[in-house]
């Protein structure tokens, strides 16, 4: 990119805390408000983080102003001492002058702990509190109200640090203000489960070339690879190239693609199930109802999720998915036998038409010469079809092994629902077993 | 904290890409490097975030050497186009010259590229080069070499941003240099669950006040309110010091810590089963499997964990665990009393010592005038005891609905195996139901 992040259109991101400051916690607030302001046409300029201190937040504050249009602030607004964006936000639009408690701000404070059946401690009421100049933005989501005031020609706005109070607030007040008519920075995101990055970027090929407009790039995030396309310049024709190339984009890599634009897998198992009026079950061995959890993500996902069973002792995968001890002990917990018994057996016991197991090995211990840590069995059953069961060898840590088995185990169930139950995905280290109905 | 992050001993971090500044990418390098500063006794400073324009990254470098004794920067050392650092370097440290091609790091990246057996592309060469008072960092792990200069007093080092090159180069060719001997920042972190921020501050009172030496602070997510002490000077001192706070805060706060140092709360209630040699299973049906998945996040669960139930539908609340239709009809499967059939049927199905259910209303649908969504229901049941249930109202959106009911129901599960099952809770809104022994 040509453009420098210091011109004036731009908005920068200030982000408050020692927390942040010393590692102790990731700043996601950043990057979710700069990719929010390219949706809404706006350009993110410089990020800075600080730590709680009342000067250094101005004199950054100052400097941010000076060469950006606006500053959306996060954190620093909580009722604690340590907490010190509204006393800097005065030092720098009010300097000298006290703050103020807000009247409408001290009502809503009384209400949400009124509402709760809980006394309001006193601190609390440090949160009603505003420079003379600025204004209070409305949060229900917490007591934390937000600020906003301008230096100058420069919007500056203070949104609290916890993520699900901060988001309704910026699209509540602070996404209609920054809003650029008529430009657009649009962005498209495919995601894909089941090949590398690599891969997909020899296919994608031309297209991912520097310069290109709309430009294409890939990320990768827990076995998932995403294809961003990002078109900018004046809307009706940032909305047609980017059309264009998600098209192209979705010719090259084909049925690989299961839904855009932060649409979950699970969803997009649910859509395929919904479709066809069936039903899902798991039976979850290392993902210890991860795989659930994944699904009933999914608002609405019970008009086709019936549940499911978390059998982590042998026991439980005996007596509840009636698998044989004998298939067990001959076996072994972690194997693609285990795996189909488990599948049929969540399917006898729940009447679903379709069923994923998992059982592996997520580590740090357990893993065998055969069987290192990492190695995962998926199996899906179908009601009126088969069972289908492959070996994973995942790399990565207990959490990594767990989170990977999880998806691919969707983006099993995903092909065996397209047709393509032996297609070749990432990770997967054998040919499919294949079991004819019981 | 009194010092400001602005005082010269500190070291600034700078992140370098457009990828950062688009919000495509969250930035792990920045937390990491603070982390790795204070554990080798150096203060992370200020910390930016800048895109690839190579003026930008120099006005910064000049902004941040004025009151930093280094900067660590990260990224932007590619072979392509668009990684500028280099060039900015130079601007700073030796403007007008040209950047030189280091005979070293030249003989370096061709031998890289022979050992693979690929030929090197011309436009790698642009990684041996370098400012003439700059010295490049050797890069056993990847092609792009370090570079370390001095802009006046402040020491520079241009690191690559890749994690798995940038973590040895920093060990091996930073740390050493920024060491502070015998001094040492020293943190400690004490989770809690189920109070609010402001409460957990009331009782902490003075000890929260800025300026305190060691420090102590708050900070809030998913229910967890943690209390961040941190201690700094001459090691012994700040070692002694950190533990009479730790003490104190303990202290006063009580039981309510479940752990320390980042310790899961599934964790510490393993530990008080494995205590008493004690088995859990779960029930679940809003949280839909993540109570088992934060269950078996843990290393080593399967010592106290059976397993258990994801009963989304109703069938299987009936099926699987015995819930009677009456009690669903009745109450609804949203109530007390289905919860806390579905804690005692998960006992007899499972055989083990203490079951955990939930059920709830996540949303967005589903809500009422009498249960609005958030309401949440979690029971106990004890083999040896009885079983109690407890109403919640939680704030917020699906996901945070059920993060939260997960994380509540086991801090219920702990604070009845520590026998104060009737323990005011944050967000709980009725008294606690108790039913004897079936």
């Amino acid at each position: 990119m040509q453009e420098t992040s210091a011109i004036p259109g731009r908005v920068a991101l200030l982000s408050i805390g020692d927390e942040l400051v010393l590692g102790q916690i990731e700043d996601t607030n950043a990057s979710w408000l700069a990719r929010e302001l390219q949706a809404i046409g706006a350009m993110p300029g410089e990020r800075r983080t600080v730590g709680d201190d009342r000067g250094e937040i101005a004199r950054t504050m100052r400097e941010l102003a000076t060469n950006h249009r606006a500053i959306v602030m996060t954190g620093g607004l909580g009722p604690t001492l340590d907490d010190l964006t509204r006393e800097s936000l005065g030092d720098v639009v009010d300097p000298g002058a006290q703050l103020l408690t807000d009247p409408a701000g001290a009502e809503h404070l009384r209400g949400w702990f009124e509402k709760r059946g809980r006394p309001m401690p006193q601190s609390n009421l440090r949160q009603a509190m505003r420079p003379p100049s600025a204004r209070l933005l409305d949060n229900p989501e917490g007591t934390a109200p937000g600020l906003a005031a301008h230096i100058g020609a420069c919007a500056v706005f203070c949104l609290p640090g916890p993520p699900n109070e901060m988001r309704p607030m910026f699209a509540r007040a602070v996404a209609p203000v920054l809003r650029e008519e008529g430009r657009a920075v649009l962005t498209a995101a495919l995601h894909t489960i089941g090949a590398g990055e690599s891969v997909l970027a020899e296919q994608l090929g031309e297209l991912m070339q520097r310069g290109r407009e709309p430009s294409v790039g890939t990320t990768a995030s827990n076995g998932i690879v995403t294809i961003r396309i990002r078109s900018s310049g004046p809307s009706a024709e940032a909305r047609v190239a980017l059309a264009a190339t998600v098209d192209e984009c979705t010719a090259r890599v084909g049925s690989i693609i299961y839904g855009r634009d932060g649409e979950a897998l699970a969803a997009a198992v649910g859509r395929l199930l919904s479709d066809r009026g069936l039903s899902l079950a798991t039976a979850e061995s290392c993902t210890g109802g991860l795989l659930g959890a994944l699904v009933t993500e999914v608002a609405g996902s019970s008009a086709w999720f019936q549940g499911g069973f978390v059998t982590y002792a042998n026991e439980r995968k005996v007596n509840d998915l009636g698998v044989r001890s004998a298939t067990i002990e001959r076996f072994g917990a972690v194997s693609a036998e285990t795996a189909i018994e488990m599948a049929r057996g969540c399917l006898t016991a729940t009447g679903a038409d379709i069923a994923i197991s998992t059982t592996g090995i997520a580590g740090p211990g357990g893993g065998s010469e055969t069987k290192p840590v990492g190695t995962v069995f998926v199996a899906i059953a179908m009601r009126d079809g088969g069972t289908y069961a492959r070996r994973f060898q995942f790399p990565g840590d207990r959490a990594t092994i767990r989170s990977r088995t999880a998806h691919l185990a969707l983006a099993c169930a995903r092909f065996t629902l397209l047709g393509e139950p032996e297609r070749r995905l990432l990770w997967s280290e054998s040919e499919v077993v294949r079991v004819e109905r019981a």
